[in-house]
């Protein structure tokens, strides 16, 4: 049905060629990118296959086959933690060779420095595997349409933007670098919920559908919170050094302890917003709220604030 | 370029496995995974599957191998459906046997009921493939730039959200759990279109663009309604009955036909809105509308609530 | 742990071949999916290779396999260029001689022209890369967090949205069909960003976050653009022609240099957003502004609508 | 554990370069291989494929997945002979335009030809499954050891070398060329058994054990012939025509029906070896024998010309 | 480079499926493949898996991928050991179930023989191995040219050939059909080495070169036994009994303790052959030998019965 | 179909995991294959893609895909000669650290030497390539069936044999282990024939039918020699040092130029055979032949000794 006849082969090799040198020409840049990362540079690759170890990992009976004889378990967890240990060790000394910010070119071995941290990654899990759960228990008991754990882990993107947001935020504190920023953006491709690795959160949170959620770096947030779709944490502006350089200080909000904010509300600044306060939908926030307050749009009654809930 | 001698793997061996000896203690949990679905858990794996296997039933021609000689294409189709039966009955199964809600364990033999009820999807293909026809000729009407259905069904996001929907909303009605809000979850993760399986939509259904749009569970939605990005078909509040349990009743809007509603416009609660009614963006809605009805945001002039129209 | 045995396979098959036999119908239709395009239909999976051979030639340091010796670069790229080139001519051919709009079927050799055609794409990626850059390097000066190239390139949804924008939008203006669309709702699934291949937008362009934002066909934005999530570059309604068929002309915003639109922010029509013009969160704007105008939204305070830059 | 840094990249590149050089200039070379087949060369890999699809077809139940549902295997038959006809056809235009012996080249389309052909050998299949259904029903009923077909089919070397040699006679009889001995050699590395397409074999053929068997391209063998291990069918020598062209005479020998010839036997030249002999292990022929022949080695006691039978 | 246009689809469909048909008509076949196993039929492809994670588990060191890491051994061999019981019980079942030799159709439930049976074979498996390293000892010991166990294992297909014989008559003599013959005939096609599941076989025995070697059933083989290749131990002649069928009685060698065979030797029938004898190449032997023979071919000198060593 | 639930998955797990335990018990053992190779072990998967590389880098043309644009081979070599290289130096590092005989372990860098040595081997290629096509060549001269230098590759065992031999030989030469004898064995097991790495053998080499051939470590064969299946070239026996350790001395024959070998004839020992000698089928060769010596089998008509050639 295809035809390709009506070309001279030799004349189309002739014809890209030139392109292809053109595209090949990284070596000889003043800033190539392996001139960044001279030891090599970070694999997203490797990086998936870090996450998709990891769900293998926290739900063991939901991301192993399902097999015909009930296998010891051990065997599969075990190779899985080392072939994660493989991976988290290869992309730290990477990271750790090729800090964004470092001008100077340092030589040094990282592996001793980035052994210690995957080990550290590693015997982290069993917690992050308790906090997740936590997070999966808020949503069981707010949402009346889910039906149990596994319903939870399976439908609820907020399970999937938490995982990578608990394990990016360990890596992040570690101070290593690229990793934690390329977990959150995968979880945020996946679920249009973009949480900063920075950010700090309590236990048993949940965000209800979540396509457009924004968290920022500075974030605070405490145990209990309820977030919907659409709700930013924002800053509000940057203040700056003497050289014109952003002075990376706290300025996105603190969310004290059963906070609950509805749909495409935006949260700007260092506030604080008190305990058990409810927000509700596309309310703007610029300034520190007490605990228990109850804000909605001006000239909406007051039951609605509570919409998206449950569908 | 990379080397791993300087750790005995003894040592690394002895650190990791204290890790995964806690990760593998799944089946001592008081209710584990396991414990909760004893006869097996839902595959995504499997999900992911069907749905593949869907597209190909549905456009046959644009997702089998383009192939030199035209086959017969029955053949395709033909193992395609077995296939699908057999995935369907495997899930249904597991469904059946592992009810989210139900606090006691039924012993029964779910194979009867699991596999009339994937004949019956399976029968219901045909009329399925003559739905989301419809859908794609309400774009084709609707929209100016597109082409024809081949362009349609490649590059609109309404489509993919509408064949999860319209499969998983008969999932739904025959009262199958996980599988619906899996297949729901796959299309919002894709589309950012977040559908609840339980709503009712009826033919020519149109979402441009699409990313943030939430449709509640009890949704009603007629003939030829047209939705643009980021609108929210919401509930207002729940009812509770005595022991504080949200009662399951009719909370979403009611859309009759040939409504639309423009980009990030709130509809909330249990009202109706009348058919031929146009919707203007950002506008937030509470109240039911009659019929012929037009709502603009206030202060903005008359002819631009269609924006985001065909772009 | 699976039992099966309760069904007779004969009846099952019975059962299923009706099922078959409707869904194989799809020669008899008067309007077919085949009759739209006899010679063949687009490739989705084709095009998602194109995609991924283009990452690769992009930025091969990162894409390319790290391999334990440095090898010469430019075979894998010429072997990736070769591919790309028979993926792009073979799906022009079968783009042009199914060309959407086109009413009479012309049987005509597409090949020559669509030799032409993939040839002076190829030609182009050297521009291509050159422009990319000046995506990364806006980034790399207005984002604070933003560690350096290697983190731009992994962990922005902006280089993948543009990455696919650049290059639809030189296949959408040589008029090849389907193709570009495809493309650019690839992007759009990925980061809920959704640019439409026909608009066209300068160098050193950036967004942020970028969920939900929306740029129309015909719009034109200049140089040092930055957008945030949400922002939406709409029209406001159609002009039809005597037959009721909607007419393409301009009818979404020009965005002049050095222009900041903060998030959620609107703008509609065939206006000039004047340069160096800064837009704040949430505002809805229907009418041109001059350079360095500075808006934000009724009744609040001057320094927050940089609000999410930075998280 | 490995380290590779004590080379320069650089170098090692610069090294391999000349050899990469040396080993791609098979353009320029006055009789390369593309030269002798510019319109494309047998692929081993096609051809590999064709014969697992052979496989399928002859014995489907035993080489299409064991599926839970007892599928319509007329579906799987259909994709399966629809891919074999397409190899076929695509190396016999190839081979056709490549005929080895043929000197001048002739531009001429194959495609019709090849189409006949490709059809004639499907056409055939039924028939070599019936062929094959002979050969296996042989050993059934000379091997006391031989459980069923199934057995049969799965463990007897005899049952590859028929089903390759009755397609590659078939293919060889239509002067295709290539493909017959490609097909036979792949069955000689897998079973020690070395019989020349052009070689004439009746119904009911068995070959015991098999390794070292040699069956030259003019033997004429009749019905129910049994061979072991070792056993040469050759020729003699040949006879040149004026020019010291060997001439392609008939020169290997004829075997009636109803022959047993024992392991390692060795018979040589255009001869004729009567119905119903015997001849016992490690004899050597060279004479014609009369129907019902017992030969055996000089000096060994006459029961013994069976030896390797029934192991 | 390739055109098919000249075909009209419709056609090549219509000459196709009526050989389709015929292929497809295996269920009304009085004697199918299916109806002689209506439970299911044997699987190469499994026993091909079962093979392939056997060499693992006797050689875990070499055939484990190199892993960065010395990872804890147990975790691998413990799925591998688990999968092997899986695909074990699998195909014993369907044997079982599928003698070849019995009329009648027995419904029994074979799973807790199959599941005994497999759980034997897999506590043989030590045991297996330690036989093995006797093999590899014997070879270590006798051929100069072999420079240690690893160099064994990968390079002398001995090796491969009592792997696969060990494993298959301990299957053989558990009364299981089809597994040992389809083992055996697997190591067949790779070495040319010809054992019957049903010899027995001492400790320390190698076998040099192999092509063409054959052992029958009833052979009983002592311990530190060398045979050379093309050797045969078969039979003479069957005996039957009044009905014509053959007798399943011993009529291969005996082979005592400490005895060396050298190649294209030939032994025939129910003879001895005392412990320490040498038999030299292409000597043909039919009675009986005592203790410490040495047999050597009429007319050559006393010193070259060990040709073929050590090459 | 299949039911599995007779069976308490905690007790088969308990019954397989002592076996577990015990096959898990490697690195204890005194000689444990680890011990042998501390610093890793020869990788058979490895070996057999440096072979697949091979016949890519030999017959380019043949053995990369059969592509619709002819494109710049020399891309494809590059990338395969690179990838060869860095297995060769993998393969050899870890061979030179573990020689078979080498008693105490010696930790040296390997990496210099290991890198040389690729460096040569790969060199060598191009000549290689020379050599092989002066075997194709004979056969090309020699057997009038065949039909160009295609056929030849693709169909007959002699070019497979002698593309592992030359190349196993260079390995053998360079004294690295393991390597050398893993590719002859690999030809071994596909085609029947046995060449030990060690042999030196001359140009225009040809094999036919080759099953059951064997040729010892120390064989010089000239240029121009034919051998047929079943020839051994072996040694009659070993002479023993003081200590009973066989001497590595030349003990198999001189074959010089233009010598024909029938099948199955025997050449044993250190003997000569003087050029352009021919030896009939079955011949048993212990004594030095003179140049133009003319052998057959007693007893034999003169113009026979040529059976086989040409089948």
């Amino acid at each position: 049905m295809i035809e390709l006849r009506n070309q001279t082969s030799e004349e189309i090799v002739k014809e890209l060629s030139s392109t292809v040198k053109k595209l090949s020409d990284i070596h000889t840049d003043d800033r190539s990118l392996m001139s960044l990362c001279p030891e090599g540079l970070p694999s997203l690759q490797n990086v998936k296959e870090i996450m998709s170890l990891l769900w293998k990992l926290m739900f063991p009976e939901l991301f192993f086959e399902r097999t015909a004889i009930v296998s010891r378990i051990e065997y599969r967890i075990g190779i899985t933690t080392e072939r994660l240990f493989e991976l988290l060790q290869e992309e730290i000394v990477i990271g750790l060779s090729c800090r964004p910010k470092r001008k100077e070119k340092v030589v040094i071995d990282n592996y001793p420095e980035a052994h210690d941290l995957s080990m550290k990654i590693i015997s982290f899990l069993p917690e992050l595997k308790r906090l997740l759960y936590t997070d999966i228990n808020a949503i069981l008991r707010k949402d009346p349409a889910a039906g149990n754990e596994v319903e939870i882990i399976l439908c609820y993107p907020s399970v999937k933007a938490m995982l990578h947001h608990r394990f990016a935020h360990l890596i992040f504190s570690m101070n290593i670098p690229y990793l934690p920023r390329i977990i959150s953006e995968l979880a945020h491709s996946h679920t249009g919920i973009d949480i900063h690795p920075g950010a700090t959160i309590g236990e048993y949170f949940a965000i209800d559908h979540g396509t457009g959620v924004v968290i920022g770096e500075t974030c605070i947030i405490g145990n209990n919170v309820t977030l919907y779709q659409g709700v930013t944490l924002g800053a509000k502006s940057f203040r700056y050094d003497g050289n014109g350089t952003p002075l990376n200080i706290p300025r996105h909000p603190i969310i004290e302890d059963n906070v609950t904010i509805y749909s495409n509300a935006t949260i700007l600044g260092r506030i604080t917003i008190g305990h058990d306060t409810v927000i509700g939908g596309n309310v703007w926030v610029t300034e520190s709220l007490p605990a228990y307050s109850r804000v909605i749009q001006g000239g909406i009654r007051n039951d609605i604030f509570s919409y998206g809930a449950g569908i």
